[in-house]
């Protein structure tokens, strides 16, 4: 996809509405993809977001390592492959090559952009003090892209074993709330 | 609406599609509404959730002074009523009754229940040590209430400057996951 890079005050647009995403991380030149929904924003500029990566998932010892990802967030264009991704462990599965899903090089970090998916939140971890009691991580968003073809994404909402919510209409208000 | 207990190892499957909800609290009497899209699930069971609330916002006095909340999740019959509580302070407005909101009494704390809301969480704070700097609130939901009508429900989720995206069609797929 031809993406763009999207302002980081607006990366909170793109996160509230709660969609599925797929976490990156890359460790000794071996990326992996994890499909989370435990996510947050946590301040609008510069944006940082809270997300749960139990020490449980292989993407934990990636995170910790070397305090890099990306957020990728899909539509429901690919939703089995973003069941694929949480359905095996990158402990015995290069994801990337077994759901023919697309590594593209970051700008600020080492962890992989998916292409296949319409936007990409690249991100440094910068508070580890919830980690041991919530696996809790937050994260500064430091570069943001998007495809700007997709106004209104078909993004996939995770209702719990096996169901998914799948965005529907946007309508708009005289909300004045940011 | 006539509501039945939810089981509290449940209760990711209302949060994690991402909703906005309306957070009620209570203090001296006298109870307040904040709308708010800044929650994450923590853990499953008990359930924990991670929601920000700024000090900017009325509902944060209640909040650090009681300890207690209830996480009201609307569905879009209710939208104008979303958007119109977060157009509003409670340090002027008695939303309840200005907008038109049922209060009921809740089972476990004092703030109550929404009644239009379809699904209702009562929720204590369990930990407070991230609200200096996140205004991150750890929350324990103690009891659950939900319309057993609703199966799929039309939730809001916020874009951001007055766009709402409603809940679309819900499918299943093979997931494994929880």
């Amino acid at each position: 996809m031809a993406k763009r890079p999207f302002p980081l005050s607006k990366v909170y647009t793109l996160l509230e509405p709660g969609p599925v995403v797929l976490l990156t991380t890359s460790r000794k030149g071996k990326p992996n993809i994890m499909t989370m929904s435990w996510l947050t924003m946590m301040e609008f500029e510069p944006p940082l977001i809270g997300c749960i990566v139990s020490d449980l998932n292989y993407s934990f010892k990636n995170l910790s390592a070397t305090k890099e990802c990306v957020i990728n967030i899909p539509s429901a264009d690919i939703l089995d492959k973003v069941v694929a991704c949480g359905n095996s462990t990158g402990a015995k599965t290069d994801k990337f090559a077994k759901f023919n899903l697309t590594a593209k090089p970051a700008a600020k970090v080492k962890a992989p952009l998916i292409d296949e998916c319409f936007a990409n939140l690249e991100c440094r971890v910068v508070d580890t003090r919830m980690v041991n009691k919530y696996s809790l991580f937050v994260l500064e968003a430091v570069q943001a892209w998007i495809d700007p073809k997709i106004k209104n994404p078909r993004t996939v909402h995770h209702r719990g074993k096996g169901s998914f919510m799948i965005a529907g209409e946007t309508v708009k208000t005289k909300s004045k709330m940011k």
